[in-house]
Protein backbone atom coordinates (compact mmCIF):
# COMPACT_ATOMS: atom_id res chain seq x y z
CA UNK A 1 0.00 0.00 0.00
CA UNK A 2 2.83 2.33 -0.21
CA UNK A 3 4.67 4.53 2.61
CA UNK A 4 1.99 6.37 3.33
CA UNK A 5 -0.44 3.69 3.89
CA UNK A 6 1.25 2.03 5.49
CA UNK A 7 2.58 5.20 8.08
CA UNK A 8 -1.27 6.09 8.63
CA UNK A 9 -1.96 2.43 9.83
CA UNK A 10 0.86 2.73 12.63
CA UNK A 11 -0.23 6.29 13.68
CA UNK A 12 -3.82 5.47 13.45
CA UNK A 13 -3.40 2.19 15.61
CA UNK A 14 -1.26 3.23 17.88
CA UNK A 15 -2.74 6.73 18.71
CA UNK A 16 0.31 8.14 17.22
CA UNK A 17 0.45 12.53 15.96
CA UNK A 18 2.21 11.30 12.88
CA UNK A 19 5.07 9.27 11.10
CA UNK A 20 7.54 9.76 8.79
CA UNK A 21 10.18 8.46 6.55
CA UNK A 22 13.13 9.88 6.35
CA UNK A 23 16.56 10.34 5.46
CA UNK A 24 19.82 10.15 8.19
CA UNK A 25 20.25 13.90 6.12
CA UNK A 26 16.75 15.02 7.68
CA UNK A 27 14.69 14.77 4.28
CA UNK A 28 11.59 13.35 4.15
CA UNK A 29 10.43 10.85 1.65
CA UNK A 30 6.75 11.02 2.92
CA UNK A 31 5.00 11.89 6.00
CA UNK A 32 1.84 11.11 7.72
CA UNK A 33 0.53 13.81 9.70
CA UNK A 34 -2.71 13.87 12.36
CA UNK A 35 -4.66 16.48 11.79
CA UNK A 36 -4.53 18.95 14.99
CA UNK A 37 -1.17 17.34 16.11
CA UNK A 38 -0.23 20.04 18.83
CA UNK A 39 3.25 19.53 17.34
CA UNK A 40 5.49 20.16 15.17
CA UNK A 41 6.12 16.49 13.79
CA UNK A 42 7.71 18.06 10.77
CA UNK A 43 10.56 20.01 12.98
CA UNK A 44 10.26 17.09 15.26
CA UNK A 45 12.10 14.75 13.35
CA UNK A 46 14.60 17.14 11.09
CA UNK A 47 16.00 18.01 14.39
CA UNK A 48 16.17 14.40 15.85
CA UNK A 49 17.87 13.31 11.87
CA UNK A 50 20.81 14.86 12.82
CA UNK A 51 20.78 12.84 16.69
CA UNK A 52 20.55 9.67 14.85
CA UNK A 53 23.19 10.05 12.29
CA UNK A 54 25.43 10.73 15.33
CA UNK A 55 23.73 7.85 17.25
CA UNK A 56 24.34 5.68 14.35
CA UNK A 57 28.09 6.33 13.61
CA UNK A 58 28.19 5.50 17.97
CA UNK A 59 27.08 2.65 17.02
CA UNK A 60 29.48 1.89 14.07
CA UNK A 61 32.25 2.50 16.55
CA UNK A 62 31.13 0.49 19.19
CA UNK A 63 30.97 -2.62 16.81
CA UNK A 64 27.50 -3.93 18.76
CA UNK A 65 25.86 -4.93 15.11
CA UNK A 66 23.30 -2.26 13.11
CA UNK A 67 21.00 0.26 14.81
CA UNK A 68 17.42 -1.53 15.28
CA UNK A 69 15.41 1.14 17.63
CA UNK A 70 15.95 4.72 19.06
CA UNK A 71 13.21 5.96 21.59
CA UNK A 72 13.53 9.20 23.19
CA UNK A 73 10.57 9.93 25.80
CA UNK A 74 10.16 13.59 26.70
CA UNK A 75 7.23 15.23 29.27
CA UNK A 76 5.29 16.23 26.48
CA UNK A 77 5.96 13.09 23.95
CA UNK A 78 8.01 10.17 22.54
CA UNK A 79 9.68 9.68 19.59
CA UNK A 80 10.33 5.93 18.25
CA UNK A 81 12.95 5.11 15.62
CA UNK A 82 13.54 2.10 13.25
CA UNK A 83 16.09 2.04 11.03
CA UNK A 84 15.07 0.69 7.72
CA UNK A 85 18.01 0.40 5.12
CA UNK A 86 21.84 2.01 5.50
CA UNK A 87 20.56 5.73 4.78
CA UNK A 88 16.30 5.57 5.86
CA UNK A 89 14.62 5.67 9.05
CA UNK A 90 11.07 5.60 9.81
CA UNK A 91 9.72 7.64 12.85
CA UNK A 92 6.72 7.79 14.57
CA UNK A 93 5.68 10.84 16.89
CA UNK A 94 3.15 9.60 20.25
CA UNK A 95 2.03 12.09 23.06
CA UNK A 96 2.98 11.48 26.37
CA UNK A 97 0.00 9.31 26.99
CA UNK A 98 0.34 7.49 23.87
CA UNK A 99 0.68 3.56 23.68
CA UNK A 100 4.34 3.23 23.47
CA UNK A 101 4.45 -0.62 23.59
CA UNK A 102 2.24 -1.12 20.42
CA UNK A 103 3.73 1.34 18.41
CA UNK A 104 7.32 -0.31 18.98
CA UNK A 105 5.39 -3.80 18.16
CA UNK A 106 3.68 -1.98 14.99
CA UNK A 107 7.14 0.21 13.57
CA UNK A 108 8.72 -3.28 14.21
CA UNK A 109 6.88 -5.30 11.83
CA UNK A 110 5.99 -2.74 9.34
CA UNK A 111 10.17 -2.26 9.16
CA UNK A 112 9.59 -4.96 5.83
CA UNK A 113 6.93 -3.89 4.05
CA UNK A 114 9.25 0.08 4.39
CA UNK A 115 12.22 -1.95 3.25
CA UNK A 116 10.18 -3.36 0.06
CA UNK A 117 9.08 -0.33 -0.64
CA UNK A 118 12.36 1.41 -0.47
CA UNK A 119 13.43 -0.75 -3.20
CA UNK B 1 21.14 1.20 49.99
CA UNK B 2 23.22 3.27 47.86
CA UNK B 3 23.83 3.76 44.15
CA UNK B 4 26.04 0.51 43.98
CA UNK B 5 23.05 -1.11 45.72
CA UNK B 6 20.23 -0.11 43.30
CA UNK B 7 22.48 -0.89 40.37
CA UNK B 8 23.43 -4.22 41.08
CA UNK B 9 19.32 -4.90 41.97
CA UNK B 10 18.35 -3.20 38.48
CA UNK B 11 21.39 -5.66 36.85
CA UNK B 12 20.91 -8.60 38.42
CA UNK B 13 16.34 -8.29 38.80
CA UNK B 14 16.71 -7.26 34.72
CA UNK B 15 19.04 -10.14 33.28
CA UNK B 16 21.23 -6.95 32.26
CA UNK B 17 24.90 -6.94 32.10
CA UNK B 18 25.69 -3.52 33.54
CA UNK B 19 24.62 -0.59 34.91
CA UNK B 20 25.76 3.27 35.73
CA UNK B 21 25.34 6.19 37.23
CA UNK B 22 26.84 8.46 35.18
CA UNK B 23 27.61 12.71 34.32
CA UNK B 24 26.93 13.90 30.31
CA UNK B 25 30.39 14.25 30.94
CA UNK B 26 30.90 10.64 30.42
CA UNK B 27 32.89 10.04 33.81
CA UNK B 28 30.95 7.58 35.97
CA UNK B 29 29.98 8.42 39.82
CA UNK B 30 29.00 4.09 40.46
CA UNK B 31 28.74 1.39 38.39
CA UNK B 32 27.68 -2.50 38.96
CA UNK B 33 28.87 -4.82 35.94
CA UNK B 34 28.37 -8.23 35.76
CA UNK B 35 31.30 -10.67 35.62
CA UNK B 36 31.67 -12.11 32.17
CA UNK B 37 29.30 -9.51 30.91
CA UNK B 38 31.30 -10.45 26.97
CA UNK B 39 30.70 -6.74 26.50
CA UNK B 40 32.56 -3.37 27.21
CA UNK B 41 30.20 -1.72 29.86
CA UNK B 42 32.28 1.18 30.35
CA UNK B 43 33.26 2.19 26.88
CA UNK B 44 29.68 1.65 25.96
CA UNK B 45 28.44 3.71 28.17
CA UNK B 46 31.24 6.15 27.90
CA UNK B 47 30.42 6.59 24.27
CA UNK B 48 27.00 6.99 24.69
CA UNK B 49 27.30 9.60 26.73
CA UNK B 50 28.13 12.41 24.37
CA UNK B 51 25.49 11.06 22.08
CA UNK B 52 23.17 11.67 25.17
CA UNK B 53 24.28 15.28 25.41
CA UNK B 54 23.44 15.84 22.17
CA UNK B 55 19.82 14.83 22.36
CA UNK B 56 19.38 16.40 25.96
CA UNK B 57 20.51 19.94 23.92
CA UNK B 58 18.35 18.43 20.74
CA UNK B 59 15.44 18.31 23.42
CA UNK B 60 16.15 21.88 24.90
CA UNK B 61 15.71 23.40 21.19
CA UNK B 62 12.71 21.13 20.74
CA UNK B 63 10.57 22.56 24.58
CA UNK B 64 9.16 19.25 24.48
CA UNK B 65 9.13 19.50 28.44
CA UNK B 66 12.70 17.22 29.91
CA UNK B 67 14.10 14.32 28.88
CA UNK B 68 12.90 11.49 30.49
CA UNK B 69 14.10 8.03 28.62
CA UNK B 70 16.42 6.69 25.86
CA UNK B 71 17.05 3.31 24.84
CA UNK B 72 19.15 2.25 21.58
CA UNK B 73 18.90 -1.26 20.25
CA UNK B 74 21.02 -2.54 17.98
CA UNK B 75 21.64 -6.38 17.48
CA UNK B 76 23.54 -7.27 19.99
CA UNK B 77 22.72 -5.17 22.89
CA UNK B 78 20.01 -2.34 24.22
CA UNK B 79 21.08 0.51 26.34
CA UNK B 80 18.61 1.88 28.12
CA UNK B 81 19.19 5.38 29.99
CA UNK B 82 16.91 7.35 32.48
CA UNK B 83 18.31 11.13 33.07
CA UNK B 84 18.19 11.76 37.11
CA UNK B 85 19.74 15.10 37.07
CA UNK B 86 20.50 18.02 35.26
CA UNK B 87 24.08 16.41 34.97
CA UNK B 88 23.56 12.92 35.51
CA UNK B 89 21.93 9.94 34.11
CA UNK B 90 21.55 6.37 34.83
CA UNK B 91 21.93 3.62 32.12
CA UNK B 92 21.99 0.14 32.31
CA UNK B 93 23.02 -2.07 29.52
CA UNK B 94 21.05 -5.59 28.46
CA UNK B 95 22.03 -8.68 26.14
CA UNK B 96 19.70 -8.55 23.17
CA UNK B 97 17.65 -11.11 24.95
CA UNK B 98 17.19 -8.96 28.11
CA UNK B 99 14.08 -8.24 29.40
CA UNK B 100 13.74 -4.61 27.86
CA UNK B 101 10.26 -3.92 29.62
CA UNK B 102 11.13 -4.88 33.38
CA UNK B 103 14.59 -3.26 32.25
CA UNK B 104 13.03 -0.13 32.14
CA UNK B 105 10.23 -0.52 34.64
CA UNK B 106 12.93 -0.81 37.20
CA UNK B 107 14.82 1.99 35.82
CA UNK B 108 11.92 4.50 36.17
CA UNK B 109 11.39 3.03 39.44
CA UNK B 110 14.65 3.51 41.26
CA UNK B 111 15.05 7.63 39.55
CA UNK B 112 14.18 8.95 42.93
CA UNK B 113 16.15 6.33 44.69
CA UNK B 114 19.14 7.71 42.57
CA UNK B 115 18.07 11.74 42.92
CA UNK B 116 17.91 11.11 46.66
CA UNK B 117 21.31 9.81 46.79
CA UNK B 118 22.94 12.50 44.27
CA UNK B 119 22.11 15.03 46.74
Amino acid sequence: MGFKGILKEIVVESGGLGGVIMGYDGIAIEEYLREAAGLDVQTLTIEYASVLKEIKRTVGVLKTGELEEVSIITEKCCIIVRGVSEDFFAALVLPADGNFGKARFLLKRSAPAFRESLQ
